[in-house]
């Protein structure tokens, strides 16, 4: 039926691994201000593509707190059919440690079967592989079967600070009947599923001061307070021996999956042993969860950097007067991000003995966890298309990550937000030697063919029980 | 009486300080490789300026083991005299973090009565102090009033690890009646003071790891060990509630002072809340103890340093693979250092739970507490020349940082150490800015003139009881 499409998209291969090598080339890493540069150039190499491809009305859309802005761009001849906001994001995570990596991060390289380098599975690749779609649709048919927007984020990898001020201040321009988003990783290789929500997330670092300088080990050894035993301290009591977060209030509110969806979850496959030993580590966490349900149902509390005292080449004998420490959270249905915010740092406040200084600074944005409607009518498209394109029918499950689109948008748009990513969960996100498996282009391609079909074929009024606003 | 002794340093005190500025401009740092050349300038400086004032034999002496060499140089025509192994070091600790020093730590700076950079009161000021001594005593009248040998130690900051073989191999080189050093610290300002004691010390690194590489925090948070919270409970446990360190066996074995010494130290007039205000720190450590009981007679476990995870700008939601502590502790009498490190590494291990890799790096030299006999007769011409110079009889106290090598060649030579430092411990050592109170120098000179005359007074045999070999 779409034989004109493949045929382009076979004959186009070249070329779009072309385009690929160049974006993952823009070093577009959002949380640090030393990759502006290359956060330019991943916006400039998107606009020359879209331009070329026949979107139109490209623009940046910043929302005025001084951060990165984010791509839009449309394609609106489709009369009579539902409009999607099709979203992805163009900022990676840091490529530290970068001693780790077998090949540069900013330069693409196949190697059996998979293509290497930050961002190409968190969420260039699959950006990418939702343009070819829609790229080979306009080539050949000149149009789509729906109304597109695009918006392409520039702040996903940092909690996303402007993206309540863009979408608010452009509620009209990204109006749709709900997002169709590239970002938001398929969960395994070997089973077809697709995401239905995601933890929502948060975080802060803090710090502890103990004197006014680093101190000689010898001469107030064993007679003032060390940062660095105060902080591990501190740490150490976030959690108790059952692996659950101290905070009191923590678990407050937390809906549960429902009888049957609990039981859902508990007949899918999954090698919990075998999961963690794929990246060499075993299985840890709160007493009476299963890992499955650590991952999806249950809230973390992670502490993603500690630091103090001397870290070179020797020994240098010191009491540190400073030590701190990055914290972030995962939140879940029925935690409120706010509450929970204040209750880990006044917790956090109480740990901290007298003569030691407390200083919370970074707090990042905070995002509640997301449920996507069970008959939504995207989510019955994505799992039509995936059954037609795999030949099997997508098991239901969710994520333990976040997207803080969903809960934005929900917010801000009143649209709900389905994920249709083709990277893999164990393509070593946020980590060295991120990866993405060549087969996941075809598979992908034709799954987002299929899908704007799907949707094409839909009444825009099967979306409008679910808008609300 | 030595009216020409100071008439020559009072001429000379131009030259002093231009030779003090270019010998702290030698960027000595023992622990870092990357400073290697700043070491060789050190010991050409001091071989230029020793040869200059007449030392002869001036050699380095190599441990063998890849360190770096200490400097030799002797004086020996006092015929009849007592012959002291006269000691300094001319290494120093790393300037970081050198975002807090007010002027560039290798370059010498006066500021109100203070004399800033790195190493000026450890070792660097305090040995020139003496050697400023024998050089007005050599210009003036020709020769010393004892026999002197000079060892400058390159290693002194790193635990001294090719000391013990530069003592051994070099034993009969080295022979003399005592040490007397020109390193460890006056105690106070206020207070003329002589040490009689120092602690020992030891340390290690460990680093722990619980995955093969940083993982997710979404795609794996909650379901698998982070290596900063193991961290941070390793380390958490370590000492208990009552600040003791809970290690089995560390406390086993300490010889207390007596009952009388026990009074004198309690007599010693002492602010302990002012001492560690004057850091800005606050008074704390083992329950039971005073100030300066915790800082002289009992030892201390203290982490110097400790990382892991993402410490760059912004955010990273990553679960850290790995965690690294460097910990030093700090020795009395009574304490095995090997027993002690076997016991700390053993409890350290048993601390880690399954799941969790432990490795231990980096041993440093570890190094017993050391007591000068009471009547020793170095210890006597030293209060007698601080009670000459300084008008005032001096109080006896311990310190609570090391001296490697009273411990070492009471071992290694067989003979008592006695400090005679004029640098003072409030003046920042081991921390950014350094400093050197300007009264010293005098103070210091005069002393130290002072005592060679005592000692020059002394028959040989009064130190034949307490050689040891």
């Amino acid at each position: 039926m779409n034989s004109d499409l493949m045929g382009e998209i076979q004959s186009g291969r070249s070329e779009f691994l072309e385009r690929l090598r160049i974006y993952l080339n823009c070093q577009s890493v959002s949380t640090d201000p030393a990759y502006a540069a290359g956060m330019r150039d991943a916006r400039r190499f998107l606009t020359g593509f879209l331009d070329g491809m026949g979107f139109s009305g490209i623009r940046e859309l910043d929302g005025g707190v001084g951060g990165h802005p984010a791509l839009y761009a449309e394609c609106l001849n489709a009369e009579g059919a539902p409009t999607m906001l099709v979203y992805g994001h163009y900022d990676v995570q840091p490529p530290d440690p970068l001693d780790r990596w077998k090949s540069p991060p900013f330069e693409m390289q196949e190697r059996d079967g998979r293509l290497y380098a930050r961002g190409i599975s968190d969420d260039k690749g699959p950006t990418m592989i939702a343009l070819e779609a829609m790229r080979a649709y306009l080539e050949v048919r000149g149009g789509l079967p729906i109304n597109v927007k695009i918006l392409l984020e520039g702040e996903e990898e940092t909690g996303s600070p402007s993206l309540p001020n863009i979408l608010k201040q452009n509620a009209d321009l990204l109006a749709a009947d709900a997002i169709l988003s590239a970002d938001g990783a398929r969960w395994r290789a070997d089973l077809t599923a697709v995401n239905v929500g995601s933890r929502g997330n948060g975080g802060f670092e803090f710090s502890l001061k103990t004197a006014d300088m680093d101190l000689h080990s010898g001469r107030y050894g064993g007679a003032v307070p060390n940062a660095l035993h105060e902080m591990a301290r501190v740490i150490a009591a976030l959690h108790d021996t059952d692996n659950r977060v101290t905070v009191p209030g923590f678990y407050d509110g937390i809906v549960m999956p429902d009888p049957a969806t609990e039981a859902d979850l508990h007949a899918i496959p999954f090698d919990g042993a075998a999961w963690a030993g794929g990246v060499g580590a075993s299985e840890k966490g709160e007493t009476g969860y299963t890992t499955l349900q650590r991952l999806w149902d249950r809230p973390t509390l992670e502490v993603n950097g500690m630091w103090g005292g001397y870290q070179g080449a020797g020994s240098k004998t010191v009491i540190p007067n400073e030590a701190h420490a990055k914290i972030t959270m995962r939140l879940v249905p029925g935690q409120k991000p706010e509450a929970i915010r204040d209750a880990v740092k006044a917790h956090i406040a109480a740990l901290v003995p007298p003569g030691v200084e407390l200083t919370f600074t970074a707090d990042r944005g905070w995002t509640k966890a997301y449920t996507v409607p069970a008959k939504h009518p995207l989510l019955m498209a994505a799992e039509e298309a995936l059954s037609e394109t795999l030949g099997e029918k997508p098991v239901r499950v969710r994520i333990g990550a976040t997207l803080p689109l969903s809960d934005l948008v929900s917010r801000e748009l009143g649209i709900d937000t389905v994920m249709f990513s083709f990277s893999t969960a164990d393509e070593q996100f946020h980590a060295p030697n991120e990866f993405l498996r060549l087969s996941a282009i075809d598979d992908g391609i034709r799954a987002w063919i299929c899908i704007l079909d799907k949707i094409g074929n839909q009444l825009p009024d099967l979306y409008a029980p679910y808008r609300q606003k």
